[in-house]
């Protein structure tokens, strides 16, 4: 384990996506959307990715060229065709047509079809409430076609699979406080934490997963061999997981579009910050609610009350200092992937 | 206890309401939310507030004869002045706002100000629904200001109340499968739950309540001693409730209109169901994903899945033929709330 410079890490992602065939400025935004997914300490969403990326475009399912457009629209809608580029380039984009409609119209949904993953999804709430944008971004819809990670996540009740993880993202504006930022999955815990406490042969908490038979285990190998993930807060975490079900795929006509075949895609729901009150009305109210909230007295076990989205920007105040950590064999499979295109990691970025 | 069915509850409702001042129609609405939300299993949200609201409108804080009004709007935007008419009244009438902005501009967004309690969310999301419009409906913002209910809820972490239960309760249209209803508080437990429980000497639920000192507890009057309700899912379900605060205190600006002085309100936020598909592969759609769920074999101790909704739609089956259970007590204060109006409740259903 070393710590790499987001500096560093953002070089090696642009020149190895650059050099696998991606525009200077697409190579761009994925060296922002990775290397600012490690920042928020979301590991699992970061530089780890590139080799699976590379491995993608290879195999042709992934046009680093391609660039997202809109195919369809009205004053509050926009249906995005990914052209299966870097699904974080599709959803920067999308997310960008969301803003301008919320901003112009007051209020507009974007969806994205034929959309690779889009990585973090608190990257676009975040895009969005940085342009006074409050915005619900959320992926889904595709569940019930085939691949584990689709149909890893059970309803209340099942012991079967019937969605992915389902995530939601919520960006709201902040005033004098920062953004805030709600970013989850519908399920207890992701899979990728199944993935560590497997590799560390350590349990997974009580209710987070069920066996093959539907009954209760917190052995990780458990979940590998047919099992499922659980929403978060039973029966509430998953009509969220529901919700996102439907509305991803009510929104995302992807089989329908170009014979493609696929349901599912990206959702963003936005709306313009100060639909209701002046821009200084509604800083005042953001900046009530937060600090009001913020100086709750903690509860036992509690040193405070954090605001979401508060442990993302703390741990990009301390990465930027302290660096990135990145694990050798993840290092190893990046230093590796940038062999397969030609770009000499090691030499970048000395150890 | 006895059970009285649902026409004999919307008749008392509906007599009662008008005698307290209420025009016709509106008294009609009333006994359409109340006795719905008993049909829907919903009791807390039922009948049993009949006394309540008499109580509201003898003090002059429910105003029976007033109706709502939108006083500003765009074509995705109203705010909605509920001018202290019952709560109910001003939902549905912003509901159908709501409604009718979505189908024609595609998405929108109303905010009702000046509003008494709403009663139970799901039959506004379930008013859009049955209009082919998904609908978010949230109420909140409020927290800051005086009273226990209002501050009744914690943040993650926290020892001290900052919000009410914050609910949110999301509808989406059915094809052949009945419409789908999400509505849930996003604490562990409502309070009318910890009542029942404080009054039949139960436990509640480990983790949903901490004591006056931030220790969790599972005794009811601890709540009561200064406790707090504890936000559903952990970290989760408060990003879900700050949402809702910081949303519901954005959109309801009160405390700029008539000089009102307070923040919070209903907020509802649509979008028309058919934005990206036809309605033939929405419901298509729908039925897919509902049918598979549904089709989910059951985890260990369930006998099946059942989709967000159903309950309440299976209760409401059921109580229309066997009828509506009311507590013997609840019965005496709507005779007695009959009375101080002049109705004569025991002679229009007799026991």
């Amino acid at each position: 384990m070393a710590n790499r410079s987001a500096a560093e890490l953002r070089q090696v992602t642009e020149k190895i996506f650059s050099a696998a065939g991606a525009p200077a400025d697409l190579a761009t935004e994925m060296a922002d959307a990775l290397v600012g997914a490690n920042l928020a300490g979301h590991d699992s969403h970061g530089v780890i990715r590139i080799p699976a990326y590379l491995r993608m475009i290879a195999e042709r399912r992934l046009d680093p060229k391609a660039r997202p457009e809109v195919v369809k629209e009205t004053a509050t809608t926009a249906l995005v065709d990914g052209r299966w580029t870097f699904g974080h380039v599709a959803a920067k984009y999308g997310t960008s047509v969301a803003i301008k409609k919320a901003k112009e119209a007051g209020s507009a949904v974007v969806s994205i079809v034929r959309c690779n993953h889009i990585g973090r999804l608190g990257q676009w709430a975040s895009q969005a409430a940085a342009e006074d944008v409050i915005a619900l971004v959320t992926v889904g819809g595709g569940g019930g076609g085939a691949g584990s990670v689709r149909n890893s996540a059970a309803p209340f009740g099942g012991a079967e699979g019937a969605f992915s993880t389902n995530p939601i993202s919520i960006g709201m504006p902040g005033g004098e406080t920062p953004d805030m930022l709600v970013d989850f999955a519908t399920t207890v815990v992701a899979e990728g934490k199944l993935q560590v406490a497997r590799a560390k042969r350590e349990p997974v908490p009580t209710g987070s997963i069920l066996d093959k038979e539907g009954k209760p285990t917190t052995n990780a190998e458990d979940f590998y061999s047919g099992g499922v993930l659980l929403p978060f807060g039973g029966h509430k975490g998953y009509a969220l997981a529901m919700f996102v079900e439907m509305l991803c795929g009510a929104f995302t006509p992807g089989d329908e579009l170009n014979g493609d075949g696929r349901r599912g895609g990206a959702v963003i729901w936005a709306v313009d910050a100060f639909a209701f009150r002046s821009q200084a009305s509604y800083e005042k109210n953001a900046d009530f609610v937060m600090q009001r909230v913020k100086n709750i007295r903690p509860a036992q076990g509690f040193n405070e009350v954090l605001i979401p989205g508060e442990p993302e920007s703390r741990s990009a105040a301390a990465r930027l200092q302290e660096g990135i950590p990145v694990a050798d064999t993840t290092w190893q499979q990046i230093v590796d992937g940038g062999k397969s295109v030609g770009v000499d990691v090691e030499a970048l970025v000395p150890a």
